[in-house]
């Protein structure tokens, strides 16, 4: 049953070419259609609810047999809530609106030649995730909306509840009519097999990580096909002289603390020198049960916080953790954010329209906030309807990526005979 | 003088810290100064001709001495008339619209926050190109006007015309105040420079080879830095049965032979089964000085046209050659275009306005074209101004690249205090 025994590049190879195949039909496909299919994949799953319970339990029985973590067994878990809000999710994508054939922008030369540009699907995207089986689901419908295949490589502790989604994925869309091989599912647990997505240039347009930084770094070291993804969030909010003081404890602790694990949450609070209520800021977090590591200055706030090594500057804690330094002016934020930020998001708070303007124009990140928490870094509060991650890159898309990201674009040059002189 | 004696490793760091550093200047200049920095260049760049001249005489001399083709030396070669093109170039460059800052769209959400996603410059882009000095001013001022700082790494036989350009340059963007260090020259000959620059991720940003199928084929091998490019034009021109005889030999004609060297350049002519004239669309090519290689059916359409090979399909002649075989409808075409073609630039010659849609729909290309020559596969004819370089690839950017491919964007949210419930 898990196919062990196949060479992985081969496998690969026939995947991507059926998946190659599939995506022909796929980008061709009516927004509706598309709709309709995903609207039976909701239904297919729901009535699939024992199977994939029943796989699921199997899948629990040996992560804990193997002693996996609490997280990771609370991450590999479903329950019916869950199903249901998986199936939710694929409604709620079957309604979003379908950028393929969108016109990006046209052009009537004056040899009467007519330009334009349409959204195009990418072709065949790869995903490779860990133990969330709805990542299953939710990234094979974004590829499906936008008209391309999916080849999923998802976690081997997870494989049994992903071949139940899988397979009540693909009774929905077959039903309607779309191609089997537009969502595939790797069948093997070799990791080898994720080798040879990655250096398959040609067969599969673009991977896209989904997990842990351990993945996202093998995938980015390794891959030869271009990747979307984020290493890390290193994530800084600043603190300005103009800052009105409710809105920098509000924001502050919202950032850091509303859910730590986040990729968009603060790492690393920065406070202007010239700030007349540092100490708020710092208590508020220190009390909403943050540890705060901060500068020589920083210490002096509250005997609570201890002291910030170089290394705390660059990390992503993703736990209640905070690094605290003071700056010099918004400048002194910018050269901190320039060398130490990881180019997904940054916020500054402050009620200076000109030193915002400023700090939005020169923090070099994916997303970069004036008086607004970083944890609202996520496709679906950017009114995306979903996404399939972060992109901290600065190729082909950055920021939240969702159903535009997936596709690309082509010319279309509408004539009546013109030859080129 | 050729510093070959430098680490090419440390060398490239060295050059592409420079290059960041620059970028973050130039990412912020406005367009005016931008503008005013490139008319400046423009003016030096006429008053060095002399030495410029002086440059290029020593290059040629020593191309000649070393034995270099004739079209290579002509490649070469810069007179009062070409210089003067340049110059012009750049002034055409200069007044260009200016990319960075374009706001692609606005989004204000239920809670408050606006959203905008704002163009950016890319950051640092290298150019790798071969023997045709001119390319040092083209993709140098590309970048200057697009915000992004360059790394040029030109041929070994151009070098002396190559710095010569770029000292005057250098010399007209820096009176302008602009940074020194916006377009670098990659000061030796050594091949290991541009092996160097291929894996400077997360220093170079992108690589953008221009230069013959070996150069772009060896970046596009070893590159782990993303690169812009293509490394085939092998375009095709389908005659349906429904095209106008008179369009079809002008539009075949001008396809394949007004400049037989560009990558637009039609290398195979697909023809209907259902066409009634085929004959006349051969017999105008031949007449035209080409040479044909046709399928079984297409030889007996005249007895000039020899036997095509199965290499013939996948082969861009750059030459007067042209592959010919007869499909079935479009279908045929699209399947054997699906099969062959390398993603650049396909056109069909038909007055059935449904039938062109579906070609349009269908061909995988960058450009799609409707009774219309290949041969307009360009930027300036796309009103673009100018472009750096033709993308085959799916991701960021397909097609005639120009300036708007040289940037990416930043998301930025303005709020009021916003904090995600």
């Amino acid at each position: 049953m898990a196919r062990d025994d196949i060479d992985p590049t081969l496998l690969i190879k026939d995947m991507a070419t059926r998946a190659r195949a599939a995506s022909a039909v796929l980008a061709r496909e009516t927004s509706a259609r598309k709709a309709s299919a995903l609207m039976a994949a909701a239904k297919a799953i729901r009535t699939a609810e024992a199977e994939i319970l029943n796989a699921n339990e199997q899948d629990v029985a040996a992560a804990r047999a193997n002693g996996l973590s609490p997280a990771m067994i609370d991450r590999l878990l479903l329950d019916s809530g869950r199903i249901a809000a998986i199936a939710d999710g694929v409604e709620t994508v079957a309604g979003l609106r379908d950028p393929v054939g969108m016109v990006i922008d046209e052009n009537l030369r004056p040899n009467g030649l007519k330009l334009s540009r349409v959204r195009v699907p990418l072709g065949v995207i790869g995903i490779i995730y860990e133990s969330r089986p709805n990542v299953t689901v939710d990234a094979g419908i974004l590829c499906l909306k936008s008209g391309n295949a999916a080849i999923l490589r998802g976690g081997s502790e997870a494989m049994r509840t992903n071949r139940a989604l899988h397979a009540a994925l693909i009774a929905g869309i077959t039903e309607k009519g779309l191609p089997a091989d537009s969502i595939q599912l790797v069948p093997t647990t070799d990791r080898a097999a994720v080798g040879a997505m990655l250096v398959a240039q040609g067969m599969i347009d673009i991977i896209i990580p989904r997990g842990g930084k351990t993945l996202v770094a093998r995938v980015q070291d390794e891959a030869r096909v271009p990747v979307l993804a984020h290493l890390d969030g290193i994530c800084h909010t600043y603190i300005d002289a103009a800052a009105d003081p409710a809105k920098a404890i509000a924001i502050a602790v919202n950032a850091k603390m509303r859910r730590t694990g986040v990729c968009g949450a603060t790492e690393t609070l920065l406070i202007d020198q010239a700030y007349a209520h540092p100490a708020a800021v710092a208590g508020a977090l220190l009390d909403a049960g943050c540890a705060l590591r901060g500068d020589a200055q920083a210490q002096r706030l509250d005997p609570r916080i201890t002291a910030a090594s170089d290394e705390d500057w660059d990390t992503e804690y993703l736990d209640n953790i905070c690094a605290v330094a003071f700056v010099d002016s918004v400048a002194g934020a910018l050269a901190h954010i320039a060398a130490h930020s990881s180019h997904h998001t940054e916020s500054i708070v402050t009620e200076n329209a000109a030193t915002a303007e400023q700090f939005l124009a020169a923090a070099d990140s994916a997303i970069v906030m004036h008086n607004a928490s970083t944890q609202f870094a996520d496709g679906g509060e950017f009114g995306l309807g979903a996404e399939i991650g972060i992109a901290t890159g600065r190729l082909h898309a950055r920021g939240p990526v969702a159903l535009e990201g997936l596709t690309t674009y082509k010319w279309l040059v509408r004539g009546t005979g013109q030859v080129r002189p």
